[in-house]
């Protein structure tokens, strides 16, 4: 049976309130839904949004996919001009993705109403455009947008748009239910319906939002009804209420309904992935999220204690290794050994039978979470913390003394809009045997702080001068107390041929930041196998 | 017909992950429950949970409702007592609630590996104790546990479990997805299945847990099958991913099925009160929570918003104000002008058919968004740029002259983890006629230099004496470059009644932030009505 598990973060996830991804977002989340395992991902509307154009291009050659396809997103074209003259649709043409999913009006009334055109038009548009991007080499998704209401006010014209979009080729056509009303047994009705009129052979798919707090459940009602390509985001982002959380849809199809739908068993990765596309967006995780929340799998009950102990299979409807996801009891905050020893493994160090040190590792990467540290995606830094353990000691190549950063504006210049501020910084450590006083200059304090730290270092390391930092996140824990809140920070940093990550946390970003670049340095020189003192 | 909506917020809801309410909290909490109109408020476990037999004393002078009824919810007795030798059962009819809601054992499994009794010693229990309440005047409720795991495990002795409660005078038997594993398909089968085998007197309820994503489809399901009576909680509290969200289950029965559940049209103030609880629980309402969240009816896409303004009920699946929320319109990248006209509508001006201003604005909106701002988040500013843009100029309090910050470790302190650091600013500025030089000292250099303004300020403006920070965001914006990147910083403030919300753009965090705190302190003085020069 052919199934497909479709990815819209990108597109429509994007939409949700407060959400703003970059290309290099885009560029970063690509490989991580690569890495899910769903079939297809679709990357924005080339064309209509600027950004999505160049994600299209940069993706040509910064993107490597090994199981997903991409797809670009666009409207049919437009009413009273032929499809080959419409640049939106040359656009998507240009986005050179090999699947083209398109939005197409399948509600007379919005047709009529927001459209301002004719049914008959409206179907012309469907036809033409199918069909050109299928004789291009397309394969053609269409998304029949508004479909539940469209179909339930006339299903007749509905049930036409389907038909048009099939007869000029189209792969899948997607029922939409696009203001999120629908529950359950009405989408059974309609995609029952819609079954009944087309016949089996032709494949339907469902993209639900959460307006009812239904998406999921009404994904599953379109395919127990016949649907064969479900949409979705991770994390349920989306405009509103959100779109379907795919992750959620695919565990219940996969644990509950025995049908495998991910690529290389994805669904146990689910939890990572979940958090590391979180991380992206800089959208903090829902813990009440299903499967891959941090909570959906910790247990308060004093009452259930000591039963889960005898058997946890009493208390838990799947077993959360099966989405990466772990067993937590309340009265201890964070993760559990196993996973610990999974990502211990994962960076090479076997700790089987070691309970003496997992127990302490367990425990200090429990203190850490609690401080506001995160190492999910900080795997040197937690490199540097196992290593610490196994080995008694952290490697020194540097003493700090101490620093200072200094940010000020000309006089005259402090207005702010347009305001031109100068950042300096000082460092004094002692390396290599001497000790050493030197300031950088940056376009903030945490840039001076970098270039002043490096030039430093350099004439003792010179394998500095390729470290590289690459990327740079901040994220204000335990807001809602304003500027007195906690501060972490995440640092990426490449050698040109490696990359590495690293975590810092502290009362303001440049407390934090300093000691992210301070775990970025040590790491990379204990990489290229520099001697510590 | 018989039907009850029965709010478990202060019993289930409680045990969310981070919740922790005090029995004063509970007495604020059941009034709004009484004012959404639920039939039954479950106040928590008398005798097991000394608060709640607190809750249930105090109650009795301290809280008056006029549509609810309290439910008192405890266990059967114990295995191997007589039942008006139980402790736990006597607590229960000192709680002097009128409804007793007992949990009892369905899952044979259950009944022997975590109880540890006979099959027939807890059906006894069920018996005994149901009929020793009922005796006592007591409205009985049965929440029979894991009831869908035991049911497919072992439909016969699930199904004596509830018929022996129904003999011994049961109310409502309450079939509870206690692990939260069912999908709505499951649901209408065993729904299906208990109605046939007790027929179609006895009255059954449905409690749900969020574990699939489903607890919302599965309530319906299960009143669709028959149930007359749904547990849920207010914002989907509830241990793990949460019990199943009162109001999202009551919005589609009485929306999408136009029957009346709640008491005097309480939907209507749904949103409101879903809030208000938040706020005593202090737990971050979630922003795309179905109905009442505040994303779930705000608008982002351009493509919607110049249809929207012709006939809004194309683009929302019901009107909002059915559940006391507002349709909102964000400002973005991919708006046009007309959404910046209903946002304009919104705080207040119309700009209908001043198509120059509205270019002018657009045309602001998106080079601002092009260099990192965004306006979603950040209310205020935009009115900011709106006001200037209809006045030609922007309200001048004050001006600043120059502002500077240092960040510092002690000598010997810089190493890093546990390095501390001392923030202090100066800001340099006029006002009423003065000039001032003020410095002030933070955890941080932001909160050094919003101590620094607020001081130089306050003498001119006491109004700033009330302003203060609530909520700080930080977005790192292009990365991939490492610290050369672009931040944006979103600031809420608030004088104690209003809240705003302020963007700034810059190289740098303090760049950023000290152009979000320019905004907020003009903001708030205009709102504040204070003349400017």
């Amino acid at each position: 049976m052919t199934f497909d598990v479709y990815d819209t973060t990108l597109r429509d996830g994007a939409q949700q309130e407060g959400m703003n991804l970059t290309v290099a977002d885009k560029l970063a989340i690509a490989p991580l839904l690569d890495e899910l395992g769903v079939g297809f991902i679709e990357g924005g509307w080339p064309g209509a949004i600027p950004k999505d154009t160049e994600f299209f291009r940069r993706a040509r050659t910064e993107l490597t996919l090994k199981n997903a396809v991409l797809a670009a997103f666009g409207a049919t074209r437009k009413a009273g001009v032929t499809v080959d003259a419409d640049p939106q649709v040359r656009a998507l043409l240009d986005a050179e993705a090999p699947v083209v999913t398109l939005v197409a009006k399948s509600d007379v009334r919005h047709v009529e109403r927001a459209l301002r055109t004719t049914r008959e038009e409206n179907l012309a548009m469907i036809t033409d455009t199918v069909r050109f991007l299928v004789a291009q080499g397309r394969r053609v998704v269409l998304d029949a947008e508004h479909f539940y209401d469209g179909f339930r006010f006339d299903p007749a014209y509905a049930t036409s748009a389907v038909r048009a979009a099939f007869d000029a080729g189209a792969e899948v056509v997607t029922l939409c239910d696009t203001n999120g009303g629908m529950l359950p047994a009405f989408v059974t009705d309609v995609v029952g319906a819609v079954r009944a009129a087309v016949g089996q052979g032709p494949r339907l798919g469902m993209h639900a939002h959460n307006d009812t707090g239904c998406a999921v459940a009404n994904s599953l009602a379109a395919v127990a009804a016949g649907a064969s390509h479900v949409q979705g985001t991770v994390n349920g982002y989306g405009e509103r209420t959100g779109n379907a959380d795919l992750i959620a849809v695919v565990a219940n199809l996969e644990l509950k309904h025995g049908v495998e739908l991910l690529v290389n068993a994805g669904l146990r990765e689910a939890t990572r992935i979940a958090h590391a596309i979180a991380e992206i967006t800089n959208i903090a995780p829902f813990a009440r999220q299903p499967y891959v929340g941090a909570s959906a799998f910790a247990h308060k009950g004093g009452l259930h204690a000591s039963a889960i102990k005898v058997d946890p299979d009493l208390y838990q409807h799947v077993d959360p290794v099966a989405v990466g996801n772990d067993m937590r009891m309340l009265v201890s905050e964070m993760a559990g050994r196993a996973s610990i020893e999974l990502k211990g493994r994962e960076l090479g160090f076997d700790l089987t039978g070691q309970g003496d040190l997992l127990a302490r590792v367990t425990t200090r990467v429990k203190d850490a979470e609690a401080a506001g540290y995160t190492y999910d995606a900080a795997d040197a830094s937690f490199e540097l913390l196992l290593r610490e353990e196994l080995t008694g000691q952290r490697p020194v190549y540097f003493e700090v003394e101490s620093w200072r950063t200094i940010i000020e504006t000309l006089p005259g210049q402090g207005q702010g809009r347009g305001a031109v501020a100068s950042a300096e910084a000082t460092v004094k450590l002692r390396a290599g045997g001497e000790r050493i006083v030197s300031t950088g200059e940056g376009n903030g304090p945490v840039n001076a702080l970098d270039q002043a730290l490096r030039k430093a270092l350099v004439r003792t390391y010179p394998q500095i001068e390729r470290f590289a930092l690459t990327d740079f996140k901040v994220r204000i824990l335990e807001s809602e107390q304003g500027t007195d809140s906690t501060t972490r920070v995440l640092v990426v940093t490449t050698d040109g041929e490696r990359t590495w990550s690293t975590v810092g946390v502290g009362p303001n970003i440049i407390e934090a930041s300093w000691e992210a670049l301070l775990d970025a340095h040590v790491f990379g020189l204990l990489q290229a196998k520099v001697e510590a003192r």
